[in-house]
């Protein structure tokens, strides 16, 4: 999709933390697009900082990662995004991407700081891994080094006390980003297939929430490489609050619409700036247009999304491995993909054209 | 010290990759600062970016790292600096700070793109360490993945293949980041005191150089927290060229000067923005002022910054660390200082008052 030119910042911009209590969502907001060719995220990325201060009370600061060129670029601030020089001066860069996030921050657990502030960032297997979170996940706000067991074995005795990953700051965010690395890491020798990462992703999600099941509020959204987006929701509301924290999907493809920001009068019709081969999926804790449809994932659902769609079955997840957009490592040896077929009764065949 | 007032971008920068050939010096240039009070970067980093592809042919990506108020900010791109919309944005933040590295980067080994632009980030012990390195390290350029054993003891036979840490992109820089990394990970099960990090930083530089003492120049800045900036120089010059790779510092403290930049014409009076307790040094590959004196790093010298001067005595590393501007893990238990103290025949009533 083509740039899309932005208007000079608003008078309101010089407005610093006037929030409308009413629409206060008490938790952070995520904002994730997946997209089939580069595409622009200014239009959305424009509406989602208002909520940074402006039209809601997200105000404690915010980040991005882009990646670009297969490579990743990350911005974070302390400031609110709604205010922000650095959120304004990212809201005109001509960056196109495959693959981005966000989060603005309300914060709940962990102080105001640049550590504490999403996404947050590691690599394992010589691959960036991103991550960042709406919700609480009580699990790790009581221990931040919680490990997670239920990857492993009976026989690996003694592997759960493996800590790769610690966190930097003081979030449960944070804590529960690198748990799932940690875990993910002590399982796996080689790089794993994407369903198998799928699967594995999900029965350690499964494993936060079953901790407890009422007081987990776990959103989030994980990069691990310029194509696949991978987004998890268990939603709900904080205690005492009504306002509910989920994820909302909307899937754009032609042929395209015009399509109106809910926080800032801007409308942009995108047939005039896209191809049929144009294909976004943008993903946010509340959609961020009033004039389309938004999906909420289920409870407890694990969505991969890749070339601007979720890809739901298992032939659809071998697929993006087969297209190269799964984990691409150039130092740990990957697993063979013709075995994880046989484990889960796929017959390559099905893949045509594929050399595997 | 006060932030400094710039004026606006000169209508060269609005031109791209024009380089004075004659001044090339065929590598990366880093600048570093290390400050006692917080200080903005600005008169420095302005002078040091015109070398990113306008007084210097260093056009392939930049980075920074700035510790602000205790937590860490950084900025990558792969724009020359001298050009870059991002370099321009960050020159005009009214960051302080007291510890602070950039690079501009010329490609000698490795594409140009953001995977390879330094500083490079990791996380150990949950704390943050930082990287950036002008020169060529043939070790890590013919294997990525080798090991550095001279932190090993006899009986550690196995751990030298324990891989912590690992390239994201394809430079010699970042691989030798990871090997130190790994290294001093697999030393230690304590957080060490500031001096014995030193003597085992001092022991992988050497292992580095000796490794190839005419192919290898290291030059390096790292930081691993917002206090220390860590300085190590092994100079040279590439097989057929002139120009030398070293490092240089200055040290500004009352009664403060004017000084000029050697690459765009600038002159600022510190006497008029400073107070008795500034004090600050600047580390760059090529002195950045023509009228101050810079002194360069011996030949395997390693520095210690701390508190805008270098810290050269086992005294002075204890005293560091008891200042609390060592390693500061929230996950890792510290080593004894005490012990560290017995182990160096320090006497701990040299330092009075300190509470250890």
């Amino acid at each position: 999709m083509l740039p899309i030119s932005m208007s000079p910042p608003s008078p309101h911009h010089q407005q610093r933390r006037i929030v409308h209590q009413t629409q206060s969502a008490l938790l952070c907001q995520l904002l994730g697009m997946n997209c089939a060719t580069p595409t622009d995220f200014n239009f959305s990325f424009s509406g989602f900082c208002r909520r940074g201060g402006e039209t809601d009370i997200h105000q404690d600061g915010w980040g991005i990662v882009i990646y670009e060129n297969g490579s990743l670029r990350q911005f974070h601030d302390a400031e609110p995004a709604s205010t922000s020089l650095l959120a304004d001066f990212v809201c005109r860069l001509p960056i196109r991407t495959l693959n981005m996030m966000s989060h603005i921050r309300f914060a709940t657990v962990g102080e105001v700081n640049l550590s504490n502030v999403h996404p947050f960032r590691r690599e394992m297997w010589g691959i960036d891994f991103c991550f960042a979170h709406n919700g609480e996940v009580p699990l790790f706000d009581q221990c931040p080094n919680h490990c997670l067991t239920s990857l492993l074995q009976d026989d690996d005795e003694g592997l759960e006390n493996v800590y790769y990953y610690n966190p930097v700051g003081t979030t449960d965010s944070e804590a529960t980003f690198c748990a799932i690395l940690n875990a993910l890491r002590q399982k796996f020798d080689k790089v794993p297939s994407v369903p198998v990462l799928y699967d594995s992703m999900q029965k350690l999600c499964d494993e936060i929430v079953d901790s407890d099941r009422e007081g987990t509020i776990l959103n989030f959204l994980l990069t691990c490489g310029s194509h696949t987006l991978w987004v998890y929701s268990w939603p709900g509301s904080r205690p005492g609050s009504k306002v509910w924290n989920g994820l909302h999907y909307t899937t754009r493809e032609y042929p395209f619409h015009s399509h109106h920001l809910c926080d800032v009068d801007i409308t942009v019709d995108f047939s005039t700036r896209t191809s049929k081969e144009d294909c976004v999926s943008v993903i946010a804790t509340k959609p961020l247009t009033d004039d389309e449809e938004w999906t909420e994932l289920e409870r407890g659902e694990l969505v991969l999304f890749d070339r601007g769609r979720p890809q739901r079955s298992v032939v659809d997840l071998f697929q993006v491995d087969i297209d190269g957009h799964g984990l691409q490592s150039n130092v740990v040896e990957k697993s063979s993909i013709e075995d994880d077929m046989k484990t889960y009764n796929i017959d390559p065949s099905t893949f045509q054209g594929a050399c595997i």
